[in-house]
């Protein structure tokens, strides 16, 4: 992104494709399977859209716990057949198992119902923002390839003041939130505290849960939470709105960060 | 459902729970996970809505393959602690792989990238129907849970006249699909020749994936297809429409089943 462009201006090569449909050119999102191999062995398989894949495998595996800021790690992409290698050594031992995640799966390669949870720290105090700010936050969330398909989720980060930092969009809305937690860790971001993330759908519990281990105090979505994503929201002591849009937003948990009626 | 009842009138216990958002009584959609166990191994955790989770198992183990029509399975669900107990034997063996599904996760248990696609034979000639008829399926989607909470996605299995036969609702859109097929399984319906499916939001590869297993000659969404839906369909031989609702809809593939501009 170069200095007079704006967060979503870009468009990554491969996001979108051409169809015939009716008779005539159209656009659809991209949705191609990703290989996440570690030291030679396959990790996970998502159902992603191409474009900033480095960034989906580093906030994927930071989400999972197997990295972490200061790690370095070495990623070698192979677009040709849809891979791409990390070289540890990672956090701790992924183990015998493999991760499978596709379009919207997130909690992908977790053993029995125990394991769902990956241990996220509580959220810090702030920020405390203005209900107004997060209700305009969907508006501000730009995204140029689903306005090109009609067919993507997008995850965006925005300040305390509402501005947007960065936007990816994903078929997968787990794979939209693991590109902006990627982008921020090569940023030097993580954890996010002081930001708000806001995503384009609904609010289920593997979203609210990468935030919070990516430490964002913040979540809003357009659509409506789930049970889960609420309860674990409260739990980690999360800011949850959701409804977000046309200048209402509904608060589940952590109204003592929002200010305002 | 009683002789007065229409498809989707009824609501399943624990699809809905009370939350507190803004200092008011609120009703979001449960989302909890469910173990699907196979002879006393976790075969696949999925994070479903509560509610015809026998459909779920069912459908799931069909759009894999490891179940067929005319074979039974014994079913135990222990609603607990969220399993659900498959007695075998299964059409074939799962292997080692364990599968691990959430909220819209439906190729999951693939173990790389060739390993993605499910075998399913190509779609049958007919039915032909008009155009207005699919553009009117998402009329006809009830959805009372999605009414109360905002938060499901639903699909809908109709007859060729548009009549609506069944309509399963979930946190997760491939959940929806597995307890509609499991639901025809039950009826014994499969496979689904001459029938239409319809789904609440955007076709995935997956979901054309489960609805070519489950044998349905057309797939309708409210949402936008993929690239990799198009594609699949289009091998499959099946009528694949998109952006349906409001008098409108896309068709991708499979237009000799379509009548009428």
């Amino acid at each position: 992104m170069s200095a007079t462009e704006r967060p979503g201006d870009e468009i990554a090569h491969g996001m979108w494709a051409t169809v015939v449909r009716d008779g005539q050119d159209d656009y659809v999102a991209v949705e191609e399977p990703l290989e996440i191999r570690v030291d030679g062995a396959a990790l996970a398989v998502t159902m992603r859209t191409p474009g900033h894949d480095e960034e989906l495998a580093l906030g994927f595996l930071y989400g999972e716990g197997l990295i972490d800021g200061p790690r370095p790690v070495g990623l070698t992409a192979d677009f040709a057949v849809n891979t791409i290698e990390v070289e540890g050594p990672l956090a701790r031992d992924p183990g015998a198992r493999r991760f499978y995640t596709t379009s919207s799966c997130g909690v992908c390669g977790k053993g029995a119902l125990e394991e769902v949870a990956v241990h996220a720290e509580p959220a810090g105090a702030g920020p405390v923002v203005e209900r107004d700010l997060l209700a305009a936050l969907p508006d501000g969330l730009r995204q140029p390839t689903f306005e090109r398909t009609g067919g993507l989720h997008a995850t965006g980060l925005f300040d305390a003041t509402g501005e947007l930092l960065v936007v990816r969009e994903d078929v997968g809305r787990h794979n939209a939130m693991d590109k902006v937690v990627g982008r921020a860790l090569l940023d030097g971001r993580l954890p996010l505290a002081g930001h708000i993330l806001c995503v384009s759908g609904r609010l289920s519990f593997e979203l609210v849960q990468k935030a919070a281990v990516a430490g964002a105090p913040i979540l809003v979505g357009v659509g409506a939470p789930s049970s889960l994503a609420v309860n674990l929201a409260a739990d980690r002591g999360m800011t949850l709105g959701g409804f977000a849009g046309s200048g209402r937003v509904n608060i589940y948990t952590g109204a003592e960060r929002v200010r305002g009626g």
